[in-house]
């Protein structure tokens, strides 16, 4: 198959629950941009009279044709909504407003100095109840709306929504009532906002409902260990109006907060022991350049930036021949186009947990500023993102992004000669990586993305798990106390704290341009067994690499089979190596697993991107969110296993 | 089942072929010990004419009841062997000369300060033919002999067999005609001794027999390249006659020299990359202690040895309480039991090549210096090891081990607060943690072993794959002259050059004592999908852990099924958490492939253990070596396969 563009699907389901240490190390921050910085984050709430920003610096101004909107071209944005049709008489919301890139041959033919293609944003909004995916020209100020012909969804959360609707329950005498009656002083409260999710539900029907779950700060900043279980407030997130409370979890105590508490300022100084001081140093600084949003290191290139809800999206990376010297193009644009997160309990209070992190919460946007030195080596240098409140104000994320030289006393490649030889040869290559880290922190969990560079060029996405675990209040403080038959769905980590089961999915967008060319084939190389005819061989078997190019999508749907194994390998058959052979990179899945949930059960249908670890997709440049466009409540009418089954 | 030692099979099959760069950093070597250091290796002629070892340095004196043999220890076997009744009066030799552990209980029970138990020597010899498995009482210089009922296979080569095979052919007039005939300067030669595996042929009964290959070594220090393609001599290993010549590649081209040159030396200044200078800097110096074979490092401590055989052993390894402050013993002993290595080319000069490189060649053994700076950082301690000539005199392999703390950059443990809950949190724990690294160069290839310990309770075994790829010479210079039809049985990586298909397949002893106790469980967590019933959830699916203490070792024996999937655990369950689950650890295999060669192939017979990726076998002192303790051209009845199936 000619497919153009490839998601790989990689689980992590690793959890760092074990708080170690810290290390401070002796030496001062980085500064950062001048830009303001409404740290650790913004919303329009913050920004209202705040005018700096309307202040633009010198450098605000886009310089490659997928640079993200600058301040000034967030403020037209604006400007230029707020009296569009549908927005001039109605609230209305910017969820998500991001570059809308050109066309991929556009960006291919541009040039460095030459002037860049017309600007546009696209934004998805909402007004009146209604979804709106709009694309604004910067320059003219003409706004088309794109009918997706998609019914069901909304755009991921703003940041608006999230905080009103954590409040609203207050405003709910019940809700006051049954907090006050298990004990909780309403000032102690913390509230998540949970997505609900869709069930086929009534309550679902035609409206953005969100669910809401408190919980006990006193006595610990780990409010996630004491949970009020079993209450869930269903909120109307368009008119903040409650519209269920459900109390189901009366007899379950509140989990104590001793032992709960993780700040290290607030914990006893010999409760964790500490390395010795320990950086890594580059005397005479680092090999890479970042100039604006290119970054250069070794022998590649590639374009880097935040997006509000795929969190950092790698462009038009490209590794430089080592015969010709020439930059040849590997991946034309990658990113984390969905997650998916399926608690595994189906009780009142649980069922729903069924998240996608991405499309719902935005990824970039719950990316907080990395703490330098703790998030990143003393050597990085960190990157600045500019989202927008949900009125449209420009605000600056700052060090979102950091990138650095990593060196971890690894071994790049090495060789000692056997002196059977009478050679005495040892030759060792340090490994140097190059590193551009983000880290979302959905809630309790913080997911750690890293795009790891290396000079033989190999390109290495990473997730790592960490943060909090989402608990569950039970009455038992012991295993002993736990009827045979009883099934927990998790674990009891603790007095009155169950662990419940869970799964990350992660799926990466790669859309694949292999060597200097965007028509690629994507191939299986299965590993089969062969028989020797008796008398050939004193081997009686062999494994035999078949190489099959993929026809169809459905040929390019990869259900991992450890009985009969398979590499996959992207190729441009155009283009062949001295050799003969076609050039191409090899794709490797990190994760084994796809999801065992029921196609059939709604969850599923929405994360159906997990069905398989490796889908590939013709280029479709409105392809891209593995889960749909609008993943808030969607039914899965959406996703990247609709459109490969097309 | 009670099983109490638990063998992890893990693949590595990562290659790292392209030479990237070199970095020297400016800084002065590490002292090593004041101990004869005949680098890169010693073999006993190196040593004939040397007294300096018998004088042994004060320090020179085991001290924990695991401690290696030392100097005068091996001295001692020496002098005892030479008059061991079957010895007197043949020529022999020492193949595997290891401390004799004592019992495990034994070791258990001791304490530091108290003397040490009885010392012991384990000697796998070889003498008029025969095959003996000796234990020397260091004290008494009592000897007895092991009487093992296992007819077939010999220890492991020593470095004698090896130099002394690869220089047999230039015996054979024949040889050397067809060397020449070939334009091959007898001067240019580089032969190397491969173990000719076992394939049910009459060659190979009752004697052993090396297969040797050659290659030219004109023009460049990568010989590896310059195959002289289908030459192959038989040599019997005690006698070093030749007793076979196949020559089946008279028609193919030794490749050509261009291009090959590894060396940093060797190479132009300008051809790579280097980044700046980059380096771990430790201003105060390592957090960890070495004492004797001791590391102490956080809230871990574990022994630490080289062994000819194995590597590098980890023994009573222990980590700290945080609730008690006790040291609790995770694993009794840990390292590399076997590797098989087969290539999948069923033709004359590439069928047998289907090693096991610990059990045939000693991954201790073939562990040379390691090279301070680029193998191992900057704040790195070394160790040496102390290992035998096959006449028994001890040598020491200087810098064989290195322990290190290594800081990538990598985040332990973070999480930020979401500023709806109004906490201004930002905890981040940077990542520093324990390595122990040896490398092992059997022939082309670097076998780069790490353990990895890490501060909230992880051991990480990680196998690197670096070094320089077996290839194979062809008449082929381009794709396009290779018939459709016809199978490379690899791929054609430059002129002349295939790169054969093959697999490493790295198995792990882990004898795991989890939490105080020797008495553990093996259990299988199976993830299954459940159906809720109707009405009962909006949910209609979930997946549930459902736990399987294993009864047999059959139940033990894990093929790993990405559609039923399952987690592994090993528990005591005599030993409970607070909360009344039992304390255990979670074995995570790295590798998920098994070999796919038939069972009744003679190779699989020998690598059996190949066969799942996870065997658990109850506790037994003798089995250790996966592929048996005599592997060399052994015939698969002494295996794991075979033990578990008892």
């Amino acid at each position: 198959m000619d497919g153009r563009s490839l998601v790989v699907i990689l689980l992590s389901a690793i959890l760092l629950l074990v708080m170690v240490f810290v290390t401070r190390l002796p030496s001062t921050l980085r500064n950062t941009t001048g830009l303001l910085d409404c740290s650790p984050w913004c919303t329009s709430s913050d920004l209202k009279d705040s005018t700096r920003l309307l202040h633009v610096p010198g450098d605000d101004a886009p310089r490659h044709p997928l640079d993200p909107l600058t301040v000034r071209e967030l403020n037209r944005v604006r400007e230029v909504v707020k009296s569009y049709g549908p927005f001039k008489n109605s609230p209305y919301a910017l969820h998500y407003v991001t570059l809308g890139e050109p066309e991929k041959q556009v960006v291919l033919g541009w040039k460095t100095g030459h002037p860049l293609p017309p600007r546009q944003a696209s934004v998805l909004a909402r007004a009146a109840g209604k979804s709106y995916d709009l694309t604004v020209d910067l320059v003219t100020g003409d706004v088309t709306t794109r009918e997706t012909g998609r019914h069901f969804g909304s755009p991921m959360l703003t940041m608006e929504d999230m905080t009103a609707a954590a409040v609203a329950p207050l405003g709910s005498a019940e809700f006051n009532r049954t907090i006050t009656q298990r004990g909780v002083d309403l000032a102690d409260l913390a509230c998540l906002p949970l997505s609900s999710g869709w069930f086929e539900r009534k309550i679902e029907e035609k409206r953005r409902v969100m669910k809401i779950q408190c919980y006990s700060k006193k006595g610990t900043a780990n409010f996630y260990m004491r949970p009020i279980e079993g209450l869930t407030v269903v909120i109307d997130l368009d008119t903040k109006e409650v519209i269920d409370i459900s109390d189901e979890g009366k007899s379950i105590p509140i989990p104590k907060a001793a032992s709960t508490e993780y700040r290290y300022s607030a914990l006893p100084r010999s409760s964790s022991w500490s390395p010795n001081p320990i950086s890594t140093e580059q005397p005479t600084g680092p090999s890479f350049t970042v100039d604006g949003h290119l970054v250069r290191w070794a022998n590649w290139e590639f374009h880097l930036k935040p997006d509000s809800r795929a969190g950092v999206i790698i462009s038009r990376a490209m590794v430089r021949d080592s015969e010709t010297g020439e930059m040849r193009s590997v991946l034309y644009k990658g990113f984390a186009s969905e997650l998916f997160v399926p608690y595994m309990d189906p009780t009142d209070a649980w069922y729903f947990k069924t998240y996608m992190d991405a499309g719902e919460y935005g990824f970039g946007l719950q990316a907080m500023p990395l703490d330098p030195l703790n998030d990143c080596p003393r050597n990085a240098h960190y990157m600045d993102a500019v989202f927008n409140a949900a009125d449209g104000t420009p605000y600056v994320r700052s060090n979102m992004i950091c990138v650095f030289e990593s060196y971890a006393g690894d071994i790049a490649w090495r060789h000692s000669e056997c002196p059977i030889t009478g050679m005495d040869i040892r030759e060792v290559r340090p490994k140097v990586t190059l590193v551009v880290r983000m880290v979302a922190s959905v809630a309790n969990y913080d997911y750690i993305v890293d795009w790891v560079f290396q000079s033989d060029g190999l390109i290495r996405v990473k997730v790592g798990l960490s943060g909090i675990v989402m608990v569950k209040g039970t009455p038992y403080v012991n295993m002993n106390q736990v009827k045979q038959e009883e099934y927990l769905y998790g674990t009891l980590l603790s007095e009155n704290v169950i662990g419940v089961i869970h799964d990350h999915y992660v799926t990466f967008y790669l859309d694949m341009d292999i060597m200097d060319g965007s028509n690629n084939s994507f191939v299986k190389v299965n590993l089969k067994k062969e028989r020797t005819s008796p008398g050939d061989s004193p081997r009686r078997s062999y494994i035999k690499a078949v190489r099959n190019v993929a026809k169809t999508e459905k040929d390019a749907q990869i259900k991992l089979n450890l009985h009969a194994p398979s590499e996959f390998h992207v190729i441009n058959p155009n283009n062949r190596t001295r050799v003969g052979n076609p050039v191409g990179y090899k794709i490797v899945p990190a994760g084994t697993a796809a999801s065992l949930l029921d196609h059939d059960d709604p969850p599923q249908m929405r994360g159906a991107f997990t069905n398989n670890q490796i889908w590939v997709t013709p280029y479709n440049q409105s392809e891209q969110f593995a889960g749909g466009v609008y993943v808030y409540q969607s039914h899965g009418d959406d996703t990247l296993a609709v459109w490969s089954e097309r």
